[in-house]
């Protein structure tokens, strides 16, 4: 009885650490999306702590550069995150015709800041993420990569609860509002509140967009959906776009736009063209990839179409 | 000692069995795209087998339905086969103007049949699967959603090597020519070779049309470029366009497109309209997203722009 016990240690311990001698894999948390995971090969844990308000987790992956990691779920990894960035920055400001102040909620990795500060046009950038560890993880991690922008002398930088700076009024002005958030669970949650949507629409000038981070229409278009029509109370134009990102789950992610401008295509055709100088630091959006981000498979076309406001 | 080994053997079986009782994940393969990799929840094991030419498994997802994997690598899920297999089949047949003959490279699962038989103008179609067990399959465990056309009169199947079967040149001509074929390990090797490509222009009708599988721009770009400069030999249209599909390595499939038509967006705009009746039957395409898939970001663009040809 021993012995046979002893033989099946003994197999059950090779099967162990024939596992723990492979590649390590990094999952993701699968909550927001039942039954698939995305997995990258971990190469090292750079950086692992809790903030007041969410886990944080950097790693080194093995062919995505290093990857930051919020309550379990992929955030950026140096490889696809200029997808992401540029198309939520650069979709709103190329839909403006001179935006010179941006808000931008969230967003504390640097990357969105670094797109916006791209556009000469802009005179004054405030960003208002409430975890300061995200910022300080990219500085330390992301320096060359997302946190290049941090010193631009245009930037007021906040941590504070953007929910609540937009409630108080005395937020300011601004032509462009970019909501770099997180899932609506956790800390993000009050940023899908119609609440908020009316208070970014009092935050803006004449013909001031909103671009917000709008989950994948593969995963959650009853939610999209649901969004675009509560947002269509406060705003003219309102419409749906979105991008191809191999590490967000199902590989792409969308964008909520929503703008006080009443022109035909005020938001789907771009109303500046890509200068020469820009188009050379530019990975993914061109004026093309503007207008296509706006065209849906018919599948989304025929839930998105009903609550979509445009002129 | 003894003991010793008896208590490591009782948390390492415990370990194991932990691991056992929760969810079963599917992982894929990643030979062809290493650091990553995407997991179904598993339910059940519906088939597997070894054909002739490869591995052959169908398991039922929690979340995807039915998926058909092949050496290890998804084919199909239920949940969003239909872009694949919408986009592979109406990006060149609305190319066409006038499709009567349609040849079916591979695709033994049934879906790109299902979709070309959609369209009314289509007297003949041919398919060329090397595996009789694909299509077997698909006709056991996906009875309600890729195999539904087997019995349309106007098909042929064949079970052959479709790059023999267009070098003996006793093939006949095409309208459309469609590659529904694996990655380029394995038996769909051969379906990368310029020599096929060759062969597939020579049994093309005036203003024919070639439509292949064309792997992800975010994974094999220098694949993509490399297949495009080579088939350009050949043709005086070439095009890459894609489509987003969850549950394909980065959630993007492309298309290499070839055609004789030398007129002006020849391939990326549609030369026919959708009807009523078709466009309810359609899931994922429509003319708006045929133009946009041709539309890409520009580190694809760059890579892309000198080896495509157009008019």
């Amino acid at each position: 009885m021993l012995g046979r016990n002893i033989q099946r240690a003994h197999f059950a311990i090779r099967r162990v650490v024939r596992t723990m001698s492979t590649t390590k894999w990094f999952s993701e948390t699968e909550a927001m999306w039942p039954g698939q995971k995305f997995c990258l090969a971990q190469e090292e844990v750079l950086f692992h702590g809790k903030s007041n308000f969410q886990d944080v987790l950097v790693f080194k992956s093995q062919t995505y550069g290093n990857v930051l990691v919020l309550d379990g779920v992929i955030q950026c990894t140096e490889r696809d995150e200029f997808s992401y960035q540029e198309m939520i920055s650069h979709l709103p400001l190329y839909s403006h015709a001179n935006p010179k102040s941006v808000l931008i909620v969230g967003g504390g990795d640097g990357g969105v800041l670094r797109e916006v500060a791209k556009h000469p046009s802009v005179e004054k950038i405030v960003m208002c993420e409430i975890d300061p560890m995200v910022c300080d993880v990219s500085k330390q991690f992301f320096a060359n990569t997302l946190a290049t922008t941090f010193n631009d002398p245009r930037l007021t930088l906040m941590h504070d609860d953007a929910a609540a700076y937009l409630r108080n009024g005395n937020c300011g002005k601004y032509d462009v509002i970019i909501v770099d958030s997180s899932d609506p669970v956790g800390p993000a949650e009050v940023l899908f509140r119609s609440e908020f949507y009316e208070n970014m629409k009092n935050a803006l000038n004449p013909n001031g967009i909103v671009c917000t981070q709008g989950e994948c229409l593969w995963l959650h278009l009853d939610l999209i959906a649901d969004v675009l029509g509560r947002v269509g109370k406060f705003f003219p134009t309102v419409q749906y776009a979105y991008t191809t990102i191999p590490t967000y789950p199902s590989g792409q992610i969308g964008f909520v736009l929503c703008s006080l401008d009443e022109s035909p295509n005020a938001l789907n055709k771009p109303k500046r063209v890509v200068d020469a100088k820009t188009a050379e630091n530019l990975r993914y959006y061109n004026s093309k990839i503007h207008e296509a981000a706006f065209i849906l498979p018919s599948f989304a076309e025929k839930k998105i179409a009903p609550v979509r406001k445009s002129h």
